[in-house]
Formats: C-alpha cells, structure tokens, sequence
C-alpha cells in the first residue's frame, strides 16, 4: 500500500513528506484495539494527502485551528455546531450511506438533524402532533411493511417538524413541546397522523458554519421535510424525512439529504373539503401525503 | 478527475456514494474566492474517502463528534487542544513541510508548538535566557549565514525552552517570565547565550488528546529541545528547535517535530571546567553545543 498518491516536483522534498507519513502511521502501531488503530491510520493517510495536494499555508492551517476554536465554543447543550459542520460537508449523509446500503425496496435513510428529542409525547392513530404550533394542517398517512410485503404492527414512528416559520419547539426558547409526538401502527401496519405542511427552514447559521457557508456562496437552507424514525423487533431502524414535491430547493438542500425516493406529493385540498377523519378544519385549506414505509431486517 | 477511488462491492451503492460527494463538490460552485474553493472541494473529496474507505459506523461518527466537542470546550486563552491535535497526527509538521520545501543547505523547520510568548525580553549576546528556571546551565553559540555563507548581521533569534521540570513558564500558574529571551546577532552574524540543557517533557496530556494518545498506545513524551525563531530582511523566517544527541525519545517524539540535521551535541562540561565567557559556575555541572543557521531567502 502506498501511503499517497501526491507527488511535489521534487523527489527529495516527496521523500521528507512520505517518511513523516510512515512515522505517524507507524506510531499508532501499537494500538491495541484494531478497529481504532485502523481508523487513526487512515485519517492520517487522508488528512496528510490532504495537506500535501492542496500544499496547505501556514495562514491557512492557523485559519482551520481557529474556525475550529469558534466551532467548539459555540457548542454547547442546546446547540452542536460540529454536527452542523459535518452536515453541510455532506459528511453526514455520507456516514448514513455507508450504513444504510440499499436492501430490496426497503426506504431510503437521510440525516438526523439536530432536533429530536426523546421524550416525545405519545398519540394515538390520526391525533394531532402540531400541539398548537401555527401552520397548514396536514393529513399524513401510510403503512409500515417489511422488504416480504407484510405489515409491521406495533412499530414505533416517531415524527418531529418545524412550524410555518421554519422553527423547531427547541428553538422556542421556552418549553413548549410542539411539532413532535410518536405513535404505532396498527394491527394492518397502517399509521396516520395531522401534522403540518412542511416549509422550508434555514439550519443555524449565526455561528461559524454559517459565515462558512456565506464565504463559500452558500444558502443556508434546508428544502421542506418532515422527520421519521422507524423502529420495530428485527428490523433495522429508519431514520428519515419525506421532502414535498415541486419545492424549489429539493436540487440545493444544505445538508444534502434530499432522495428522490423520498419526494412525496403533498396534496393541496381546497377550503371546505371534508378532513378523512372527519375533523372540522373551518374552512382553512389543508394537505395531505402518503409515505408507505418499508423497513429492511436487522442483520 | 475522478471524486474518490474508494469502491465498494455493490455498484449502485458505490452510485449513490459518488453522486453524494459531487453534489456536495458542486454546492461549491459559485465560491468567488478561486482558492477557498479549491480547498473546501478538496476537503470534501478527502473527507469522503476517508469515511466510505472505513465504513464509517454511526457509532464512531457519533465518537468523533463527542470528541471534536471535547477539544473544543478545553480550548482557551491559555490552552489550545486544536494545536495539540494537530500536532500529534503529523499534521503541523506536514504543513511546516509543505511550506519550508528544502533550499540549498538552508536550516530545516519544525513545529512551532503552543508555547512562545511574543515578548519576551531582551537579552544582549552571551546573557542568560533561563531567568532563574531550575536546570544545568548550557552555553549555546553559533551563527546565522544564507545560503551564499554570508553572515547575517542583526538578525532576530528568538529562543524558548522548558525547566528541568518540564514546564514552561506560561504553565507556571503565575506571571514568571524564564526560559525564553530574543537576542541579535552581532557584526560577524555570531550568536551566543546560557540558556538550559534541555530535557523531555509531555505535552498536556490530561484532556481529550491525551485520552487518545492513551487509548492508542502512544506516549506524550517529547524529545528534549530548544526552540528558535530566526528572522532577517529578506530571509524567510525559520521556526525550529536543536535536539540532543543521545536522547531516546528522538525516534518517537510525539509531535514528529526530529530531523536528523536539527540533533546537535550537547556536551556536558566537568564541574570546574572555565566556562567560554568566564561565568563563575560554583562547581557546577555545565554542558555547551553549538547551532550554525542558515536562512534561505525569502521569495
Ligand atoms: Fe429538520
Ligand atoms: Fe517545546
């Protein structure tokens, strides 16, 4: 294996650059646990092939320490600037790749998100998880199956939003719990709930990453989504977002976790059309999706 | 150009892994300023290929986010984590590389480290740098020439070291100033000081880096030094130490800071011996070595 595909002009200044590459990987050779040996040699076969292609300046390696400082100091409990940054490198997605390779027709994974929170309130089929927050109400619907085509019943789904104004609960500032809830499917597999209509939101970008993203010609926007996660015995757990078809940033979402397979048509409904479940909408307009959902076995 | 050389068994994966990293390459686009681009594509190119050659888990994505998080809540005034990090994987020294390629006969570089101070005091030639820090006296001499051999009158020699305790003075806890000074050369560009025989230290091992040093095996021990920057007109500046011959920390200095041409002899003097300028030693043990630098220009 060589340890680098670079090469300077000049042989003798590749030499002094490979030997430090061989001590460095040679000084993790008595790392006892062989997973992270292997990791800390690699990333330092890609950090150094890094450095030596792009012949980083001194100004530039002290500008990375110092982005980095701010990137740590403006993290803290209720903000995590370095998920942020891993998310708009497209690193993320890329690590949700790589664990989630394409089983039969089972759904496709996409990012996290900084927003979930564990304690959720639980509904019942066809409540409510808007909890007050504003927005157009919106119906969603589906199954859960495994890759066979049987129905999962009992699964756990999770689900979580912003508000019409782009704003997650967590962001409130107080302690509203809005936006997010989980329930089951039943005994057919089946699932629905009201939520909102998905808009689109810009990811925190009044820090670093932000001034990141703006150096670099950027936006810091995220196309319109609504969150899933999936669970259930024996299958691999799901972590999702269906994305509303005909929105205009579904080709430049900042974090990189639009799927084709996960555009959903959000159906517009005029005012006064009666709701599935018979709920008095007062004439406001509503949508409605479906996101039948196929989970692959945890193996 | 091909985006990464990784592949996996499964070719649509290896589509869907490569389509991420030119969307994420791509988003890049409309940079203005040509380098910044450059470099941030190149990032993602290698950040990518480091996580899809591991496989990444979202186990260990979570790891490194914990850890980044660590390093960035123990950076302040006093301590940078960043530094350290950098420095234990190679990477300060690479760039110190990739920007100091060799000249004629021209001094090496090596790291910079975390600890020099920007004014330190002046001393005239032959004074002392220690300013009463613990250790066996050192007379240090020699020039600074260029690369014709022309000496170097005037030029700035800033020099900073450890006690024999290992510590600097900025870890003292308190406002001391030893073990550093700047002095300038004479008419004939010849250099000379006490200072102290150097001696190992560890760098700050009691954080997230040295967790890692630990889990992986490896020491935080450096080899014995003395730090030097030089500066002249029209000379690139040099940032670099002398090492001991003998010291059995040279093969596995922790920040890969030794190169053969930086290991000078230091050589220990019997108690009694006159020393160069006369100093009244009180039967001390005393020790001398010798540094001739030579700057290469600046262009
Ligand atoms: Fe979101
Ligand atoms: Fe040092």
């Amino acid at each position: 294996m060589t340890t680098t595909d670079v090469h300077t002009a000049d042989s003798a200044q590749d030499a002094i650059e490979e030997r430090l590459i061989r001590n460095v990987i040679q000084s993790f050779d008595n790392c006892e646990n062989p997973r992270l040996k292997y990791l800390m040699q690699a990333l330092v076969r890609h950090t150094h092939a890094f450095i030596r292609e792009v012949r980083l300046t001194e100004s530039e390696w002290n500008t990375a320490i110092s982005f980095l400082t701010q990137v740590g100091h403006i993290t803290d409990d209720r903000r995590q600037e370095f998920i942020l940054l891993s998310d708009v490198l497209g690193a993320s997605m890329q690590t949700i790749n790589v664990n989630n390779e394409a089983y039969g027709d089972a759904t496709e994974a996409t990012v996290f998100g900084p927003f979930f929170v564990d304690d959720a309130p639980r509904i019942d089929n066809g409540g409510d998880i808007a909890g007050g927050a504003p927005g157009q109400p919106c119906w969603v619907e589906g199954t859960v199956r495994d890759t066979d085509g049987a129905p999962i019943p009992n699964a756990r789904i999770e689900v979580w939003e912003a508000d019409e104004d782009g704003f997650y609960d967590v962001q409130y500032g107080d302690d509203r719990v809005t936006g997010r809830a989980h329930l089951f499917s039943d005994a057919e597999g089946g699932f629905r709930f009201w939520g909102l209509t998905p808009t689109p939101y810009p990811i925190p970008h009044d820090g670093p990453v932000g001034r990141m993203l703006e150096a670099t010609g950027r936006s810091p926007m995220r196309a319109s989504h609504l969150h899933f996660m999936v669970s259930a015995p024996g299958q691999r757990t799901l972590v999702t977002h269906i994305f509303v078809r005909g929105d205009e940033l579904l080709a430049s979402d900042t974090v990189f976790g639009v799927k084709e397979s996960l555009v959903k048509d959000f159906v517009a409904q005029e005012p006064g059309t009666p709701a599935p479940d018979g709920r008095e909408l007062n004439g406001a307009s509503w949508a409605r999706a479906r996101f039948d959902i196929v989970l692959a076995p945890d193996h």
